[in-house]
């Protein structure tokens, strides 16, 4: 390693302060502070080293993340961390592990879709009888389940003297806290290997089945319903909708999860684009030197990863409104205030949809616009998309949630009072101007530079919406039956409901830039990300937009200029925007990506290490391939 | 296992004869008889058993390559096959690996980005130095380089008495023929673990750097040029033309793949979504049935499903018109004539690009189709894509293919005698109707069943291919500098390319249509499939269509109706349609897609085998996690 810093160059173009980005990024000076301090510390210890993850076997990986887990451990009790450095600590460590998450209570919740797992109560006994009578109703993917929990919350039918009360949750005891052997009638077990080497291989996502397993009445989850002794069902009167408050705050989380996801993935293609050179000899007129052109100044690399960018910024700054809008729900409910629950859940349900197919997406862009290297283990993008990808399926299917969404859109129009503005909540007070922008509405947008003005994007993007959620509406009145219209119109409910969630994404981020942000040039920064965000949107939508006439073809055509001279103007500032992200190399975990760019000669030392070079004749290739040789010659 | 096919009912369904439409899938009856029979064969021998692929570390996944590589030649020695037979078992053994390639011979092509290795002739020894100075240089990739081949085409500068002749090939050996090791001068070895477990980890994908190796003057590739014994270079006649035309061939042979790969997905897809259900308590009403509803039967499922099982039937027939086309361009070739090169060239390029990048992304679609458990290993689709989706990178970027498509295009209309009707050939045919799709053409569909009109269709498509090319020629005139303008307007290029790409496909597939195809109801199905994919491109490209005005917005929701009832009244076939692949059990190696759909169990055998079971305890929970626990309590 030659020591230099190969992309300097790039670094002084920034037209921004960088370090007060990264403290935008982090969310205020406190977060960046004492997240820097932990990934300082983490990428330090040498225990902590991540690059042989993708060769390991399945036992090797497991055993190894074990190992990961009970030296983090030691390391916040020796340091006397706080419970907030203690979770950047497993987040900087980087690595999937259902021993990190509850200390000496792991206690997975099984939910599954099966529902034919019954609680029998007995009253002689005392007891419920856990049973899963088929092996559908197994219950498969708790992370912890396989190997290491003890314990499970397992929703199952209660019943009571033969009658059924429906779904409730039981804490079933699993395996021995002794010699952690599985409890009779318990067969538990790890699913398999999963998606991608490394990922989650390190968690042991586990299936159970219950053979008729006693547990003692106490152990029913008794908030919202109870049993008494004498098996007698009753409610309690805690509200159900508390459950709701739960889901919206793991979501958010989700969106959080989404934006850090992304940046990575943006952060090593974007570097390795800036590193990586090609094609000069074809192409010298315009980079105007002797030398290859750097592959990030191709317009089409650009068009690809620039709107990544922005949409890892943009996601960033959604997750920061989510955690305000949970706090704020949070509040709401303590003091019996439902009134925005829907809304929170759908917004939530929705932009958990939106970040997470959209960085998944964007992680295997990234991963393909750097070439061949990028299939490569040690570019770290595979194991950076296997691992995140599930995020589409689990809490809550990406479709399934935008039908939920289209729901409560659904409901919210045909309660509005018709031929006259509504004032209505949060983030659908636009749908109450719904006369507006189904007969009046019309974008003025002229020339390129219209399309700079917030209003013009923000019009267009709640034109759009209105319109197709209203023509769904619409629709859905010419059948008699609802659900049915529902399930015929589903495409088109889940593009609408698509539509609601970008502008939401789009006006919290035009909303943030009305707020002061500190840095010389930052927030000029964010507004060109905003709009990049915005104008690829319509360019990559614009079949909605015209459709709707929410836009003509020529205004289409000019955002479409708008972002492409964006593009070129700002394209200085992409190293220092992704240096920003403040991500230490082994949290990054790429040789494409590292800081220095100094990416040839640590691609040939991670080659080097692989299992293969141990030998320089190939295991095998004197019993299998030598003989088939010297037959033939 | 309970030995009842699941799926039965489904079969029951279809409305076409299976068995013709097996051999429309497999090109001929003869095609299909000896494919089946291979395929039969391999299944039946458990030597090819690959269910363990994915929990293998590096090496032993490495060593057991090498041992049913050495099966498979065995077994084509012992059975007596022929080329053809053997090439089907190779195929049907389904595993990556260079020692199936080339008997005896293991030359791969190093050709890489770097042209900084030299050849330099010195005619004192008659030999050429090959020498590669920096470690950019170092070649990375070539399948087979690391641990198996024994000779490799290098390709280099020429360099004679201080003159750069540019680019040849050599024929360099890399290692001895008796102890495989390498010979002096080169370094070589893998390149370390690639996307998944499994996949083309099973591949020795090589990097080599050449220390002033020493090879005697033969080695040079002399067809197109020489190098005399005195170091006077020579150049022959043979035409440079005949190296595309081996790209024609190759990147014919992707496309077969891609139908191949995106087909096994939806056969995996289908037949899992048929299995599955859910929801049924919320949507009884629909089904009409008491339990929950086929996954298979939601409309959400059915739009991402079907236009890809329409993509795997669209491909397989573009794959097809590729052998033709190239076994017509290998004649005249033959013949001197060069005049299709161009054409072919650019049809080849554009279609390996359209139909890898939908077969890789469909192939995910379709493992997110499968909800949670697509996720698993055992379910097929995680290896199938990764081994799938490096074809959008190799022999040519698929972005970097468009813009060579889009030059070709853009020099197409630039040679247009102007204002009057012109015949061109091929694929580039319609552009002779330039004046009439840019002035006159107006799309007259007026009510849904209009879009069953082939003619219709294929106007749409036609005008909006033209008309994006059009206006991209018109742009580009707006520059000076011609390849600057090119570059700038690189996006908008690569767009026009792939609507173009894609007319060639639904044209394609039509003319198919109107030849003779046997078997009840067969064609019909192709019919629907033909409507499916070409209706289903105008719904995601709407944008395309409505701002050239190739169709307006009441046509293109017609479209989409037509769609949607396509999609209902065709449900009873799929499944049928996708056990016309004939894929066997051991080919699929999916769980989720066996053709009985009797999944829950097998997924349960398929994750007991998971060597985190071996033990009921895991290895390192005593050693880690126990002591923490009791530190705890």
């Amino acid at each position: 390693m030659d020591g230099s810093d190969h992309l300097a160059h790039e670094r002084s173009k920034a037209q921004f302060d960088v370090e007060k980005m990264k403290i935008f990024w982090a969310g205020s000076l406190y977060a960046f502070q004492v997240s820097n301090r932990i990934a300082c510390l983490v990428a330090g210890d040498p225990a902590f080293r991540k690059e042989n993850r993708a060769v390991l076997s399945r036992k090797e990986l497991f055993k190894s993340t074990l190992r990961k887990a009970a030296h983090a451990w030691k390391r916040i009790t020796e340091l006397g961390l706080s419970e907030e450095e203690a979770s950047w600590l497993r987040f900087y460590v980087d690595e999937l592990s259902y021993a990190y998450v509850h200390w000496g209570m792991f206690v997975p919740a099984i939910k599954g879709s099966g529902l034919e797992t019954t609680a029998n109560f007995d009253p002689k006994t005392d007891e419920f009888i856990i049973h899963s009578p088929t092996l559908t109703s197994s219950k498969w993917w708790p992370g912890g389940l396989g190997k290491i929990a003890t314990h499970a919350v397992v929703y199952a039918r209660l019943i009571t003297d033969g009658q059924d009360h429906g779904v409730h949750g039981f804490i079933v005891q699993l395996r021995s806290l002794g010699d952690h052997l599985p409890l009779p009638g318990i067969t538990v077990g790890d699913i398999g290997m999963k998606f991608g080497s490394g990922a989650f291989n390190s968690m042991d996502n586990g299936f159970v089945r219950f053979d008729h397993v006693h547990i003692p009445r106490s152990q029913m989850l008794m908030r919202v319903s109870q049993v008494t002794k004498e098996g007698k069902y009753v409610h309690s009167n805690v509200p159900r909708q508390l459950v709701y408050g739960a889901m919206v705050y793991v979501r958010q989380v989700i969106v959080v999860d989404a934006s850090i996801a992304l940046s990575r993935a943006v952060c090593i293609a974007a570097r390795y684009s800036s590193v990586r050179r090609q094609f000069g000899s074809q192409i010298n007129e315009i980079s105007g030197t002797g030398v290859e052109t750097q592959v990030i100044d191709y317009k089409t690399q650009q068009s690809r990863l620039f709107p990544l960018l922005a949409s890892a910024y943009a996601f960033r700054v959604i997750g920061e409104w989510l955690k305000w809008l949970y706090t704020d729900l949070t509040q709401k409910l303590e003091a019996n205030d439902f009134s925005t629950l829907p809304e929170a859940h759908a917004c939530t349900a929705g932009l958990k949809s939106l970040t997470t197919s959209a960085a998944a997406d964007g992680i295997e862009e990234c991963r393909k616009l750097c070439g061949g290297h990028g299939y490569l283990s040690s570019s770290g993008l595979p194991e950076l998309y296997a691992v995140f990808v599930p995020a589409c399926t689990y809490e809550g299917d990406n479709i399934v949630l935008l039908l939920q969404v289209a729901r409560f859109l659904m409901k919210t129009i045909s309660e509005l009072p018709s031929g006259r503005n509504y004032k209505l909540a949060g983030t659908t007070a636009y749908m109450g101007d719904m006369e507006h922008y189904l007969i009046k509405y019309c974008c003025n947008v002229q020339k390129t530079e219209d399309w700079l003005k917030p209003n013009a994007i923000l019009e267009a993007f709640e034109a759009r919406a209105i319109r197709m959620c209203f023509s769904c509406a619409q629709n859905l009145t010419k059948f008699a039956d609802q659900s049915e219209g529902f399930s015929e119109l589903s495409t088109d409910l889940v593009e609408a409901a698509i539509a609601h969630c970008q502008l939401i994404v789009v006006s919290k981020f035009i909303e943030k830039l009305q707020q002061n942000i500190e840095g010389n040039g930052v927030k000029q920064q964010l507004e060109t990300l905003c709009y990049i965000y915005a104008l690829h949107l319509i360019h990559k939508n614009s079949g909605d937009f015209l459709s709707t006439g929410s836009l003509n073809p020529k205004q289409a055509s000019l955002a479409n200029d708008q972002l492409r001279s964006l593009y070129a103007k700002w394209r200085p500032n992409v190293i220092a925007l992704v240096d920003a992200f403040n991500y230490s190399d082994h949290f990054l975990g790429s040789v494409l990506g590292c800081y220095d760019g100094n990416v040839y000669p640590k691609l040939y030392e991670e080659a080097c290490k692989d299992p293969l070079n141990d030998s320089v004749v190939a295991d095998g290739y004197g019993e299998y391939i030598q003989p088939l040789l010297n037959q033939q010659s």
